[in-house]
Protein backbone atom coordinates (compact mmCIF):
# COMPACT_ATOMS: atom_id res chain seq x y z
CA UNK A 1 0.00 0.00 0.00
CA UNK A 2 3.39 2.53 0.80
CA UNK A 3 4.29 0.86 -2.20
CA UNK A 4 2.06 1.93 -4.01
CA UNK A 5 1.42 5.51 -2.94
CA UNK A 6 5.10 5.88 -3.46
CA UNK A 7 4.46 4.82 -6.87
CA UNK A 8 1.82 7.29 -7.48
CA UNK A 9 3.59 10.10 -6.27
CA UNK A 10 6.79 9.03 -8.24
CA UNK A 11 4.57 8.99 -11.21
CA UNK A 12 3.21 12.76 -10.82
CA UNK A 13 7.14 13.85 -10.47
CA UNK A 14 7.91 12.60 -13.46
CA UNK A 15 5.36 13.70 -15.50
CA UNK A 16 5.80 17.50 -14.05
CA UNK A 17 9.16 17.42 -15.21
CA UNK A 18 7.47 18.31 -18.22
CA UNK A 19 6.70 22.06 -17.24
CA UNK A 20 10.43 22.89 -17.33
CA UNK A 21 9.79 22.83 -21.29
CA UNK A 22 6.79 24.84 -20.77
CA UNK A 23 7.95 28.26 -22.30
CA UNK A 24 6.59 31.89 -21.20
CA UNK A 25 6.45 35.37 -23.23
CA UNK A 26 8.91 36.57 -20.37
CA UNK A 27 12.70 36.78 -20.51
CA UNK A 28 15.12 35.99 -18.42
CA UNK A 29 17.32 38.86 -17.09
CA UNK A 30 20.92 36.91 -16.94
CA UNK A 31 20.34 34.43 -19.83
CA UNK A 32 19.46 35.44 -23.39
CA UNK A 33 16.06 33.04 -23.05
CA UNK A 34 12.43 33.00 -22.55
CA UNK A 35 11.80 31.69 -19.01
CA UNK A 36 9.73 28.40 -18.32
CA UNK A 37 6.87 27.45 -16.18
CA UNK A 38 9.02 25.56 -13.73
CA UNK A 39 11.80 28.30 -12.99
CA UNK A 40 9.09 30.85 -12.69
CA UNK A 41 7.26 28.55 -9.97
CA UNK A 42 10.39 28.71 -8.07
CA UNK A 43 11.08 32.14 -8.48
CA UNK A 44 7.43 33.11 -7.12
CA UNK A 45 7.72 30.86 -4.51
CA UNK A 46 10.85 32.05 -2.96
CA UNK A 47 9.59 35.33 -3.45
CA UNK A 48 6.41 34.37 -1.25
CA UNK A 49 9.04 33.78 1.18
CA UNK A 50 10.72 37.16 1.45
CA UNK A 51 7.32 39.38 0.47
CA UNK A 52 4.74 38.00 2.45
CA UNK A 53 5.22 41.14 5.06
CA UNK A 54 4.03 43.31 1.92
CA UNK A 55 0.71 41.54 1.52
CA UNK A 56 -2.73 43.45 2.25
CA UNK A 57 -3.63 41.37 4.79
CA UNK A 58 -1.83 38.59 6.56
CA UNK A 59 -1.42 35.74 4.82
CA UNK A 60 -0.42 31.73 5.80
CA UNK A 61 3.21 31.97 3.67
CA UNK A 62 3.50 28.09 3.76
CA UNK A 63 0.06 27.69 2.01
CA UNK A 64 0.77 30.55 -0.95
CA UNK A 65 3.97 28.82 -1.11
CA UNK A 66 2.69 25.31 -1.63
CA UNK A 67 -0.37 27.18 -4.42
CA UNK A 68 2.53 28.72 -5.95
CA UNK A 69 4.44 25.64 -6.12
CA UNK A 70 1.35 23.96 -8.46
CA UNK A 71 -0.31 26.85 -9.82
CA UNK A 72 1.04 26.35 -12.95
CA UNK A 73 1.41 22.88 -12.93
CA UNK A 74 -1.58 22.07 -15.59
CA UNK A 75 0.50 23.77 -18.40
CA UNK A 76 2.12 20.42 -18.40
CA UNK A 77 -0.93 19.54 -20.59
CA UNK A 78 -2.69 22.92 -21.52
CA UNK A 79 0.61 25.00 -22.01
CA UNK A 80 1.20 28.33 -21.42
CA UNK A 81 -1.77 30.77 -22.25
CA UNK A 82 -0.23 34.37 -22.72
CA UNK A 83 -2.29 36.97 -20.38
CA UNK A 84 -2.74 39.77 -23.19
CA UNK A 85 -4.25 36.86 -25.79
CA UNK A 86 -7.86 37.06 -25.16
CA UNK A 87 -8.88 34.76 -27.75
CA UNK A 88 -6.68 31.78 -26.12
CA UNK A 89 -8.08 32.95 -22.55
CA UNK A 90 -11.25 31.47 -23.78
CA UNK A 91 -10.08 28.02 -24.29
CA UNK A 92 -7.99 28.36 -20.96
CA UNK A 93 -10.13 27.42 -18.61
CA UNK A 94 -11.43 23.74 -20.34
CA UNK A 95 -8.07 22.55 -21.18
CA UNK A 96 -6.61 23.17 -17.68
CA UNK A 97 -9.77 21.41 -16.14
CA UNK A 98 -9.28 18.34 -18.19
CA UNK A 99 -5.34 19.20 -17.21
CA UNK A 100 -6.16 19.12 -14.06
CA UNK A 101 -8.04 16.08 -13.76
CA UNK A 102 -5.66 13.89 -15.47
CA UNK A 103 -2.36 15.29 -13.68
CA UNK A 104 -3.58 15.29 -10.13
CA UNK A 105 -5.34 12.16 -10.83
CA UNK A 106 -2.28 10.28 -10.70
CA UNK A 107 -1.34 11.19 -7.59
CA UNK A 108 -2.85 9.61 -4.42
CA UNK A 109 -6.39 10.50 -3.97
CA UNK A 110 -6.08 12.95 -0.55
CA UNK A 111 -3.06 14.06 -2.44
CA UNK A 112 -4.74 15.17 -5.60
CA UNK A 113 -7.36 16.59 -3.89
CA UNK A 114 -5.57 18.80 -1.75
CA UNK A 115 -2.73 20.25 -4.57
CA UNK A 116 -6.12 20.47 -6.57
CA UNK A 117 -7.19 22.68 -3.88
CA UNK A 118 -4.94 24.93 -3.76
CA UNK A 119 -4.82 25.32 -7.74
CA UNK A 120 -8.71 26.27 -7.77
CA UNK A 121 -8.29 28.16 -5.13
CA UNK A 122 -5.59 30.23 -6.60
CA UNK A 123 -8.10 30.35 -9.94
CA UNK A 124 -10.86 31.56 -8.21
CA UNK A 125 -8.60 34.46 -6.31
CA UNK A 126 -11.04 34.46 -3.47
CA UNK A 127 -8.70 34.39 -0.83
CA UNK A 128 -6.52 36.42 0.91
CA UNK A 129 -3.68 33.64 0.21
CA UNK A 130 -4.71 33.36 -3.54
CA UNK A 131 -4.72 37.10 -3.92
CA UNK A 132 -1.36 37.63 -2.59
CA UNK A 133 -0.23 34.72 -5.05
CA UNK A 134 -1.73 36.00 -7.83
CA UNK A 135 0.08 39.45 -6.92
CA UNK A 136 3.36 37.91 -7.12
CA UNK A 137 2.39 35.50 -10.30
CA UNK A 138 1.55 39.63 -11.97
CA UNK A 139 4.81 41.04 -10.02
CA UNK A 140 7.20 39.30 -11.60
CA UNK A 141 6.82 39.54 -15.56
CA UNK A 142 6.53 43.14 -14.66
CA UNK A 143 9.79 43.19 -13.14
CA UNK A 144 11.31 40.79 -16.22
CA UNK A 145 10.15 43.01 -18.67
CA UNK A 146 11.36 46.18 -16.79
CA UNK A 147 15.01 44.64 -16.78
CA UNK A 148 15.10 43.83 -20.31
CA UNK A 149 13.46 47.14 -21.66
CA UNK A 150 10.43 45.72 -22.21
CA UNK A 151 11.39 43.09 -24.52
CA UNK A 152 8.48 40.83 -24.53
CA UNK A 153 6.44 43.93 -23.80
CA UNK A 154 7.95 45.41 -27.63
CA UNK A 155 7.66 42.18 -29.27
CA UNK A 156 4.21 41.60 -28.69
CA UNK A 157 2.99 45.32 -29.13
CA UNK A 158 1.80 45.51 -25.93
CA UNK A 159 1.11 49.29 -24.40
CA UNK A 160 0.94 50.64 -20.86
CA UNK A 161 -2.59 51.12 -20.56
CA UNK A 162 -3.10 47.22 -21.11
CA UNK A 163 0.19 46.20 -18.81
CA UNK A 164 -1.94 48.65 -16.01
CA UNK A 165 -5.66 47.12 -17.02
CA UNK A 166 -3.64 43.45 -16.26
CA UNK A 167 -1.90 44.47 -13.02
CA UNK A 168 -3.85 46.98 -11.12
CA UNK A 169 -5.36 44.27 -10.20
CA UNK A 170 -2.10 43.02 -8.11
CA UNK A 171 -3.65 46.10 -5.46
CA UNK A 172 -5.81 43.41 -4.58
CA UNK A 173 -3.14 41.16 -3.07
CA UNK A 174 -0.63 43.70 -2.12
CA UNK A 175 -1.18 47.42 -2.28
CA UNK A 176 2.64 47.79 -1.38
CA UNK A 177 3.90 45.60 -4.52
CA UNK A 178 1.34 47.20 -7.19
CA UNK A 179 2.44 50.84 -5.91
CA UNK A 180 6.03 49.51 -6.50
CA UNK A 181 5.21 48.06 -9.70
CA UNK A 182 2.98 51.21 -11.47
CA UNK A 183 5.71 52.91 -10.64
CA UNK A 184 8.03 50.60 -12.60
CA UNK A 185 5.65 50.90 -15.56
CA UNK A 186 5.50 54.46 -15.67
CA UNK A 187 9.33 54.46 -15.90
CA UNK A 188 9.56 52.07 -18.59
CA UNK A 189 7.06 54.39 -20.63
CA UNK A 190 9.68 57.44 -19.76
CA UNK A 191 12.12 55.62 -21.13
CA UNK A 192 10.80 54.37 -24.05
CA UNK A 193 10.95 50.73 -23.47
CA UNK A 194 6.84 50.84 -22.99
CA UNK A 195 3.94 52.44 -25.48
CA UNK A 196 2.14 54.67 -23.95
CA UNK A 197 -0.80 53.74 -25.64
CA UNK A 198 -1.52 51.81 -28.59
CA UNK A 199 -1.25 53.36 -31.96
CA UNK A 200 -2.96 51.43 -34.33
CA UNK A 201 -6.41 50.75 -34.37
CA UNK B 1 12.20 52.23 5.46
CA UNK B 2 9.51 49.74 4.35
CA UNK B 3 11.07 51.26 0.61
CA UNK B 4 14.32 50.04 1.13
CA UNK B 5 13.28 46.48 2.93
CA UNK B 6 11.29 46.22 -0.42
CA UNK B 7 14.07 47.30 -2.65
CA UNK B 8 16.85 45.55 -1.07
CA UNK B 9 14.35 42.18 -1.41
CA UNK B 10 13.80 42.73 -5.13
CA UNK B 11 17.10 43.52 -5.66
CA UNK B 12 17.98 39.68 -4.17
CA UNK B 13 14.74 38.43 -6.50
CA UNK B 14 16.36 39.88 -9.17
CA UNK B 15 19.68 38.70 -8.74
CA UNK B 16 19.05 34.99 -7.88
CA UNK B 17 16.99 35.44 -11.71
CA UNK B 18 20.58 33.92 -12.57
CA UNK B 19 20.00 30.27 -11.27
CA UNK B 20 17.71 29.47 -14.23
CA UNK B 21 21.34 30.13 -16.16
CA UNK B 22 23.22 27.80 -13.94
CA UNK B 23 23.32 23.74 -15.49
CA UNK B 24 23.33 20.80 -13.94
CA UNK B 25 24.94 17.34 -15.22
CA UNK B 26 21.28 15.69 -15.53
CA UNK B 27 18.97 15.72 -18.16
CA UNK B 28 15.19 16.62 -18.27
CA UNK B 29 12.62 14.15 -19.67
CA UNK B 30 10.56 15.56 -21.96
CA UNK B 31 12.88 17.64 -23.64
CA UNK B 32 16.31 17.76 -24.71
CA UNK B 33 18.33 19.63 -22.18
CA UNK B 34 19.79 19.59 -19.14
CA UNK B 35 18.66 20.83 -16.39
CA UNK B 36 19.04 24.24 -14.33
CA UNK B 37 19.21 24.80 -10.69
CA UNK B 38 16.09 27.01 -10.70
CA UNK B 39 13.96 24.32 -12.05
CA UNK B 40 15.59 21.80 -9.84
CA UNK B 41 14.72 23.49 -7.08
CA UNK B 42 10.90 23.69 -8.20
CA UNK B 43 11.05 20.28 -8.63
CA UNK B 44 12.34 19.06 -5.46
CA UNK B 45 10.51 21.43 -3.29
CA UNK B 46 7.03 20.20 -4.90
CA UNK B 47 8.48 16.79 -3.74
CA UNK B 48 8.97 17.58 -0.77
CA UNK B 49 5.41 18.43 -0.02
CA UNK B 50 4.01 15.04 -1.81
CA UNK B 51 6.30 13.20 -0.34
CA UNK B 52 6.78 14.07 3.30
CA UNK B 53 5.43 10.66 4.21
CA UNK B 54 8.17 8.56 3.45
CA UNK B 55 10.88 10.85 5.99
CA UNK B 56 12.19 8.71 8.50
CA UNK B 57 11.51 10.81 11.33
CA UNK B 58 8.61 13.40 11.26
CA UNK B 59 9.76 16.71 9.38
CA UNK B 60 8.60 20.33 9.16
CA UNK B 61 7.57 20.26 5.50
CA UNK B 62 7.09 23.73 5.25
CA UNK B 63 10.66 24.18 6.29
CA UNK B 64 12.13 21.70 4.02
CA UNK B 65 10.28 23.15 1.17
CA UNK B 66 12.19 26.71 2.37
CA UNK B 67 15.10 24.85 2.48
CA UNK B 68 14.93 23.80 -1.15
CA UNK B 69 14.10 26.89 -2.63
CA UNK B 70 17.57 28.59 -1.25
CA UNK B 71 19.72 25.22 -1.68
CA UNK B 72 20.94 25.83 -4.65
CA UNK B 73 20.73 30.12 -4.80
CA UNK B 74 24.76 29.98 -3.41
CA UNK B 75 24.98 28.72 -7.61
CA UNK B 76 24.31 32.08 -8.76
CA UNK B 77 27.82 33.04 -7.88
CA UNK B 78 29.52 29.69 -7.43
CA UNK B 79 28.10 27.47 -10.06
CA UNK B 80 27.15 23.68 -10.04
CA UNK B 81 29.60 21.11 -8.57
CA UNK B 82 28.78 17.76 -10.17
CA UNK B 83 28.41 15.51 -6.97
CA UNK B 84 31.50 13.37 -8.73
CA UNK B 85 33.73 15.87 -9.06
CA UNK B 86 35.81 15.33 -6.15
CA UNK B 87 38.36 17.59 -7.21
CA UNK B 88 35.91 20.52 -7.48
CA UNK B 89 34.53 19.56 -4.16
CA UNK B 90 37.10 20.45 -2.32
CA UNK B 91 37.54 24.57 -3.05
CA UNK B 92 32.99 24.03 -3.27
CA UNK B 93 32.98 25.36 0.05
CA UNK B 94 34.91 28.13 0.03
CA UNK B 95 33.10 29.33 -2.99
CA UNK B 96 29.60 29.00 -2.40
CA UNK B 97 30.62 30.55 1.31
CA UNK B 98 31.59 33.78 -0.18
CA UNK B 99 29.01 33.83 -2.57
CA UNK B 100 26.04 33.65 0.72
CA UNK B 101 27.78 36.04 2.08
CA UNK B 102 27.46 38.64 -0.87
CA UNK B 103 23.93 36.69 -2.12
CA UNK B 104 21.73 36.53 1.61
CA UNK B 105 23.66 40.13 2.21
CA UNK B 106 21.96 41.95 -0.23
CA UNK B 107 18.67 41.01 1.80
CA UNK B 108 17.25 43.21 4.93
CA UNK B 109 19.51 41.82 7.85
CA UNK B 110 16.94 39.25 9.63
CA UNK B 111 15.66 37.88 5.99
CA UNK B 112 19.83 37.34 4.97
CA UNK B 113 20.38 35.62 8.45
CA UNK B 114 17.10 33.32 7.95
CA UNK B 115 17.70 32.07 4.73
CA UNK B 116 21.39 31.45 5.72
CA UNK B 117 20.69 29.85 8.27
CA UNK B 118 18.48 27.14 6.06
CA UNK B 119 21.03 26.90 3.80
CA UNK B 120 23.70 26.27 6.56
CA UNK B 121 21.49 23.38 8.09
CA UNK B 122 21.18 22.03 4.93
CA UNK B 123 24.42 21.78 3.75
CA UNK B 124 25.67 20.62 7.57
CA UNK B 125 22.73 18.25 7.40
CA UNK B 126 21.83 17.33 10.91
CA UNK B 127 18.82 17.88 11.80
CA UNK B 128 16.15 15.89 10.57
CA UNK B 129 14.73 18.03 7.51
CA UNK B 130 18.01 18.72 6.34
CA UNK B 131 18.14 15.06 6.29
CA UNK B 132 14.97 14.69 4.44
CA UNK B 133 16.09 17.27 2.08
CA UNK B 134 19.15 16.07 0.89
CA UNK B 135 17.11 12.50 0.48
CA UNK B 136 14.69 13.98 -1.93
CA UNK B 137 18.24 16.17 -3.84
CA UNK B 138 19.89 13.01 -4.48
CA UNK B 139 16.88 11.16 -5.26
CA UNK B 140 15.96 13.54 -8.13
CA UNK B 141 19.00 13.30 -10.42
CA UNK B 142 18.62 9.04 -10.03
CA UNK B 143 15.25 9.39 -11.54
CA UNK B 144 16.35 11.55 -14.05
CA UNK B 145 18.94 9.40 -14.99
CA UNK B 146 16.79 6.12 -14.84
CA UNK B 147 14.78 7.21 -16.89
CA UNK B 148 16.77 8.85 -19.78
CA UNK B 149 18.36 5.38 -19.67
CA UNK B 150 20.89 6.47 -17.66
CA UNK B 151 22.45 9.34 -20.16
CA UNK B 152 24.28 11.89 -17.43
CA UNK B 153 25.77 8.58 -16.01
CA UNK B 154 27.39 7.30 -19.28
CA UNK B 155 28.44 10.83 -20.38
CA UNK B 156 30.65 10.90 -17.20
CA UNK B 157 31.76 7.28 -17.06
CA UNK B 158 29.95 6.79 -13.78
CA UNK B 159 29.48 3.23 -12.22
CA UNK B 160 26.89 1.86 -9.61
CA UNK B 161 29.64 1.62 -7.04
CA UNK B 162 29.83 5.08 -7.37
CA UNK B 163 26.62 6.08 -7.84
CA UNK B 164 25.07 3.80 -4.38
CA UNK B 165 28.18 4.80 -2.37
CA UNK B 166 26.91 8.78 -3.21
CA UNK B 167 23.00 8.07 -2.87
CA UNK B 168 22.97 5.30 0.11
CA UNK B 169 22.96 8.56 2.44
CA UNK B 170 19.44 9.30 1.14
CA UNK B 171 18.94 6.63 3.89
CA UNK B 172 19.21 9.12 6.41
CA UNK B 173 16.39 10.69 5.34
CA UNK B 174 14.28 8.19 4.07
CA UNK B 175 15.03 4.64 3.95
CA UNK B 176 11.65 4.32 1.81
CA UNK B 177 13.31 6.16 -1.16
CA UNK B 178 16.47 4.95 -0.57
CA UNK B 179 14.90 1.37 -0.96
CA UNK B 180 12.85 2.97 -3.82
CA UNK B 181 16.15 4.73 -5.36
CA UNK B 182 18.15 1.32 -4.90
CA UNK B 183 15.76 -0.50 -6.84
CA UNK B 184 15.69 1.69 -9.87
CA UNK B 185 19.61 1.67 -9.75
CA UNK B 186 19.98 -1.99 -9.91
CA UNK B 187 17.63 -1.89 -12.43
CA UNK B 188 19.28 0.11 -14.78
CA UNK B 189 22.22 -2.14 -14.48
CA UNK B 190 20.25 -5.30 -15.13
CA UNK B 191 19.22 -3.04 -18.37
CA UNK B 192 22.59 -1.95 -19.04
CA UNK B 193 22.48 1.23 -18.74
CA UNK B 194 24.50 2.08 -15.91
CA UNK B 195 27.77 -0.20 -15.74
CA UNK B 196 28.42 -1.98 -12.46
CA UNK B 197 31.99 -1.44 -11.95
CA UNK B 198 34.81 1.00 -12.64
CA UNK B 199 36.89 -1.27 -15.61
CA UNK B 200 39.49 1.23 -16.47
CA UNK B 201 42.03 2.16 -13.76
Amino acid sequence: MAQDRLEQQIRFVLEIDALKGVLRRTYLLHVDRPENSAEHSWHVAIMAVLLAEHANEPVDTSRVVRMLLVHDVVEVDAGDTYVYDTAGAAAKAERETRAADRLFGLLPEDQGRELRALWEEFEEGRTSDARFAAALDRLMPVLHNVHTAGRSWREHGITADRVIARNSRMAEGSEALWEYARSLIEGAVTHGHLAPVRTRA
